[in-house]
């Protein structure tokens, strides 16, 4: 047979070829040297399968765990493997060796190794499934995301994240060096998904924001990816909530029907519809919180404790372990946050998901008058906000929006403890490397 | 009826719905004015719809160009308008006026707009087809380019861009403060996308990279968005270049069956497969720039005289305004290009589409020893590179990848002649705004 790249199969495809000579590329995942026969498991991106040969065969091939492989072999059909075949190997060639001294192998527990070896060797760690899992469910929540959103009209776009301001009064910025200007990295695509809706009436953007977060705690990066959207011609924050609970619904109905099998290896049960999750406001959970579990010291936010105690009371009554919370008091909230009536209240929601807040969002304001209003109630000049305010002049309509972060979804998708689990490279105060 | 966000039609639904009553909202995209009925073109994300009133009906409305308004009125069949019908307004609200003092409208004509006009009132200009196409267009490649890779196994990764060193030796590195030391953009996530294929075997990423670049030209900005991939197991740099000819010939037939309306109204013809796209050596591409123009002055890289000139030379051989431009001189190509045979050349090629660079990419280095050699070979230290170099430890294959400028390849498309209008919120040494 022809040996190349293009002659190449997938290991996915091995069970269809009962009899053939193939040629398969990838890892020494696990390897047993048996005296008489020697079980080579090979794994690629599409999934893993043993080969077989005498081990004299091999003798002089000095193959370890975690090397890359060619392997010519032919597939015999064996109803007791997994894939329902193993691959007689007729020639074995290690690509490129790994090296002799690592901490762990891709097939080693990982429970066993310390939080640190799995980010220092971050790509052999997520070559185990128990790790790569999560960026697994991290790039199939991103593809569903944006399926549905392009599906109702939301126009992805991409904006600048080195900008001359903060979007919440300016601090915790990290400044940047630009030429001979100073410049910050935008902690939120705010300003530039409310000028998307002037533009396009629906947009959604994926992309980094950046808070010089002085904590290192389990739910807090410097660096995380923000699931933006913001839409328009919205009656209130009740219409961006829905939109949620639809477009969350799908994003987890497609994890259910297209990674069952990842989800399983998890232990986790399929995710939920939020269909029933309640809608309670800000006034109403203080209640709940101090009936349930006399609770009295929250007055202007949640803390994660009472995240944690609301999902559960959501979980008794409606079956679902979250909550939309609605109406959190406004001198809390952004200046460009649109108020709920005159009681003090805003038109802004959290949704809190296992647990954990993962998204906020809301109504904004869409009259200039109303901002700069706001601004001067916050201490801040309106003059510094001109370009922004700019945009309130050319048709904006009322509006709103959410951003959910990626490394918490993730994290409340698989049960996972802390945020640095989801994500590859995870930065914080104290670290920027890997 | 019910007003309201969930009874509003979009646009696209009106012709459905002949005879029946609908809520409309959107902005005021055209206004005619006569003495006895009032024409309202209204424009929402999904289109534009003529509605119509008796003049004395609107009097006392005061409507004008890009409002956003809320109509009520009732959908009536007119064979002469673009949708097939017209709406008869019973109501018409102006949700949120636009400015008074507005240098342009939406639906002016845009090419008698000064360029820092359509930059500084963004939103305004985007709302216009002939600007916003560049944006849908762009929404469009990146939504196939993600649906190719996934089912060719590639998994999405998230990387971080706030980095200790540059991927190319430190220079056009923009600095960050970051806590009590400096750090810097990312200007490639080529090290991470490495790393991801020691991982995944096959990466995409999607994000921005940042080149503090001195010059502001029509084809620089210091951040971009770039197409990134990277895949294992490859024998050459050849593998590649066949793997992006599927790729864009895949994203460019897409643009074709689904956004057909949009090129033919900015006059471009469907774009092409590149299956014929030729692959020519670069001595070979001198040779015949000497030949065919006389060219001498070109030793160790192209300039854009030269790309435009060899796309007309592709064009004319192969019908086809592409040329994959192979083995450049490996002194030119960062530390991690992998050597082409032995006569200095690299394995690295660049495509260049209508007479522009769109990407480069190539086969890089994958044995530790290799890395170290060609880092000394450039006055560059191991040491400072010790997290990287140890990820070539951990089973790494031999393999290669790309990189596509997104506003590039929007430009190409549509055939502007400055990145810039394929940017939302462009970035230069002289714009930071807005």
């Amino acid at each position: 047979m022809a040996i190349g790249f293009s002659s190449r199969a997938f290991v996915q495809s091995v069970p269809e070829k009962i009899g053939e000579r193939v040629l398969l590329r990838g890892w020494v995942y696990r390897l047993r040297n048996l005296a008489t026969t020697t079980f080579v498991i090979v794994r690629d991106c599409t999934g893993e399968v043993q080969c077989v040969a005498a081990s004299v065969r091999l003798k002089d091939v000095a193959v370890k765990l975690d090397d890359t492989v060619e392997i010519v072999g032919r597939v015999r059909s064996d109803a007791r493997a997994r894939l329902g075949c193993e691959v007689d190997i007729d020639e074995l060639r290690v690509l490129n060796p790994a090296g002799h001294k690592l901490p762990f192998n891709s097939s080693s527990d990982l429970a066993e190794v310390g939080a640190e070896a799995r980010l220092e060797y971050r790509p052999l760690a997520v070559r185990n499934e128990a790790v790569g899992d999560a960026f697994r469910v991290q790039a199939a929540l991103l593809a569903y995301f944006r399926e549905f959103l392009a599906a109702r009209h939301f126009t992805e776009i991409v904006t600048s994240k080195i900008v001359v301001s903060g979007t919440e009064g300016g601090t915790h910025l990290f400044p940047i060096e630009y030429f001979d200007r100073v410049a910050y990295l935008a902690q939120s695509p705010q300003f530039y998904k409310e000028h998307g809706v002037a533009a396009f009436e629906r947009v959604f953007e994926t992309g980094h924001v950046y808070r010089a977060e002085p904590h290192a705690s389990s739910r807090h990066l410097t660096e995380y990816y923000s699931l933006d959207l913001e839409m328009g011609f919205i009656d209130g924050p009740e219409d961006v909530i829905e939109l949620e609970r639809e477009l969350l619904t799908h994003v987890f109905a497609r994890l259910n029907e297209r990674h069952a099998a990842l989800l399983a290896r998890h232990k986790r049960p399929p995710l939920p519809s939020l269909e029933k999750a309640p809608v309670w406001e800000f006034g109403e959970c203080l209640d709940r919180l101090r009936r349930a579990h006399g609770t009295k010291h929250l007055h202007d936010d949640l803390d994660p404790e009472a995240e944690r105690r609301l999902c559960a009371l959501a979980e008794a009554e409606h079956g679902v372990a979250a909550v939309f919370v609605l109406g959190f008091p406004l001198a809390s909230r952004p200046f460009y946050t649109a108020p709920r009536g005159s009681s003090g209240a805003a038109q802004s929601f959290d949704l809190l998901y296992g647990g954990l807040e993962i998204t906020t969002g809301g109504q904004r304001l869409h009259a200039r008058e109303q901002l700069e209003t706001a601004l001067r109630a916050r201490g801040l000049d309106p003059e510094s906000f001109a370009s922004h305010l700019r945009m309130f002049e050319l048709g904006m309509p009322p509006h709103g929006g959410l951003a959910i972060g990626l490394e918490r979804l993730t994290a409340q998708v698989l049960g996972l403890a802390n945020v640095r689990d989801a994500t590859l490279y995870p930065r914080d105060r104290y670290r920027v490397t890997p």
